[in-house]
């Protein structure tokens, strides 16, 4: 197999040009289930909210001019003629000189353009002694003040969180468009790797791959199909990529892409439809052998197969691509500003990512520190590490006390400090 | 119903006297459902990762001293006397003066201590010149260097992400134990709400707690459990707690605790067991009104109707108790410095939560602008706010140009430009 390596920059533009990632439909699910997922479509109103003005305080609806010039020595006395409650319609209106009796959350009755808190009134039998003015539409909420009939509500693109799931509510509705989850094939392969759970010859290893890329889909808001480890027999490796590229939008396998005699995904890759293979070796540190090829329209991503370096190539590559068809907004990687602890070297000619762990020294100073450089294979060094940082291809090295940015794994509080 | 206000930090003070939240049980998950799950048990390692020395690169095993002195111009040559490939056991041993072909992530066979990367040496038949010396363990990862047996790998209070769950897999573990989610029953009560999608009748609105609690729930790792809608009546709010009461680990309710002669919640939460109402009205702006039973060592949260009042009263007193039953450990909310891009006051002798919207000013300074203050029954208030600001009780106001701490709603990247 011919190998030229590509720049990182030139992996990412081969991908841009081949491929326009875009969400792979829409369904509807009920709010119940609507937590995190992606809005397929913009949303406008059918309603006003609240749908009619209503009071903010418990007290005393009023025509607000017939208050003007009340105050604690001058009270204006009007007459109570009824009262409101909530969730019924009001059955008096409120004439010149009258009061009604309302509550927080009550129709306003007709007649009435404002409320007089209950503090601010003294009340004999029926009549009302009003001892501050109010303006007209004080303590109201008026029709639509909250959400306008036919004005857009939500955009498509957002993540419906617990605040747009009210406003869902609030509109009444009870099933909301959204982009369905994109379905991604994990394949791993390997003589060497054995699934968790069944008992472990010597010289095997257990697969850790199909479950770190599983979870690291599932963050990404995609669906995962684990299909299992593949032996590296072509025929096998061909009829499960077959059945991958049939039930998936996306494949992402590991292992058999480096340049030992047995890696045999990028043989058989070139060989299930066109254009097949479009990067075939990546100069980074790790990740090097990671290969992608489209086939009728479909990526298939074989990344290496040691744990640290295929998540990691996951993150780099798969992952921004994946959010796009996820059709979601936000797709900006959390970062944060560090200083490196130590000296830090590239990999001559290839862009380098360092993991690293972060702490903060005695003098309150957020350090980067690199985990255990060198063992890329070891799935601890991942575990270990907040996030990482990357040095370009053209760069010496990262010297010590140098700020860094660092790429995080997951949101930490590190800003509480910063 | 008498009301005695208490402080924030009071109500808070309270409920660490009556209630010590903690994980309500454990359960086992397969791998594939673990992803998010909190651990509930140290992980200690059953084996030795990798479990035996593997080769981290193609080359040739040799015994590193064979190889001392070799260099581009006199390089040592050594006899190859076999092949060792992935997962299979080695059948050759490596004598002095020989070497054996391997690959990355075969097993070194027994004598050597050190692997030839393939770019230095040159093969002529059985012949293999070394042009580069190694040190014993190079290229070699050590078996149990990775994960230790007997060694602790993850601790109790790990959120499990795709990272986690590698080095679960690593050890050959299937499922893990996990805290179980504590289960939330939410009730909505209010003559005026009404279930989204039923028709609206004049003088209703739509019930939007249940649904932003529910989600809300759901984003603290719980399972909330909607019981639907209570009308203000007695016998029927008395009947519903007490099925929440049975079906579920903590209650929250959400209106009918304000001073309109129709708030009930706390008339019956009162009957309902010991100790009863332990907080009833909190000197805060927005959710005044939030009123916290204990029953039979369960927590009844009974938050305001307002949308944006009962959403921001969860998140500032039951979420962090939920957070100590779902077994997390990581508890800090996300906090970001910013400045008051207006003057900002507080309520008259209560503690003010302001919803503020996040920007960058021209010359990148992040401002936070409260989003239309007074409005807090408003749903739309708190979908548009990024987070909010506090004001404590003694403050008299913000400046504008004052530097505030911003607690976020959800991580977003204002980190980049900090």
């Amino acid at each position: 197999m011919f190998r030229k390596l590509v720049s990182f920059h030139e992996a990412k533009q081969i991908l841009k040009r081949n491929f326009s990632p875009k969400p792979v439909g829409l369904e509807k699910v009920f709010l119940s289930k609507a937590h995190n997922r992606i809005l397929a479509k913009d949303i406008l109103s059918p309603i006003d909210v609240p749908p009619f003005d209503r009071s903010t305080v418990d007290g005393y609806a009023v025509k607000a001019a017939d208050t003007f010039g009340a105050d604690e020595d001058h009270p204006i006395t009007l007459k109570l003629c009824g009262h409101v409650t909530i969730g019924v319609p009001p059955s008096v209106v409120v004439e010149k000189e009258t009061t009604v009796e309302t509550v927080t959350g009550a129709p306003l009755p007709k007649g009435a353009d404002a409320v007089v808190m209950l503090e601010y009134v003294i009340r004999r039998g029926n009549s009302v002694s009003m001892h501050r003015p109010v303006s007209k539409g004080e303590n109201v909420m008026k029709a639509g003040s909250d959400i306008e009939k036919e004005k857009t509500v939500l955009k498509k693109g957002q993540t419906l969180s617990s605040r747009e799931i009210g406003v869902l509510a609030a509109l009444g509705l009870t099933q909301v468009e959204v982009y369905k989850r994109p379905k991604v094939a994990i394949l791993s392969t390997g003589e060497e790797i054995v699934e968790p759970g069944k008992p472990l010859p010597p010289v095997k290893i257990y697969d850790i791959n199909a479950h770190t890329l599983s979870a690291a889909v599932l963050e990404c808001g995609g669906e995962p199909i684990n299909l299992g480890i593949i032996l590296d027999n072509i025929n096998q490796l061909k009829a499960a990529l077959k059945k991958a590229l049939d039930l998936a939008d996306i494949v992402v396998t590991s292992g058999g892409v480096s340049v030992g005699p047995k890696d045999i995904v990028p043989e058989v890759l070139d060989t299930l439809g066109a254009p097949g293979i479009i990067v075939c070796g990546i100069a980074v540190k790790p990740g090097k052998p990671t290969t992608i090829a489209m086939i009728n329209e479909k990526l298939v991503f074989s990344l290496p197969g040691h744990p640290t370096s295929s998540l990691l190539m996951f993150y780099l590559i798969v992952r921004p691509i994946l959010f796009q068809m996820t059709g979601i907004h936000e797709k900006a990687p959390l970062t944060l500003k560090a200083t490196a602890a130590t000296k830090m070297f590239p990999a001559r000619g290839r862009r380098t990512f360092v993991m690293v762990i972060l702490t903060y020294n005695k003098s309150g100073k957020l350090l980067a520190s690199p985990v255990s450089l060198g063992l890329s294979g070891a799935i601890t060094t991942l575990a270990k590490a907040d996030g990482f940082v990357e040095i370009e291809e053209k760069k010496q090295f990262i010297d010590a006390g140098e700020e860094v940015m660092v790429y995080l794994f997951k949101p930490k509080n590190w800003l509480e400090s910063v």
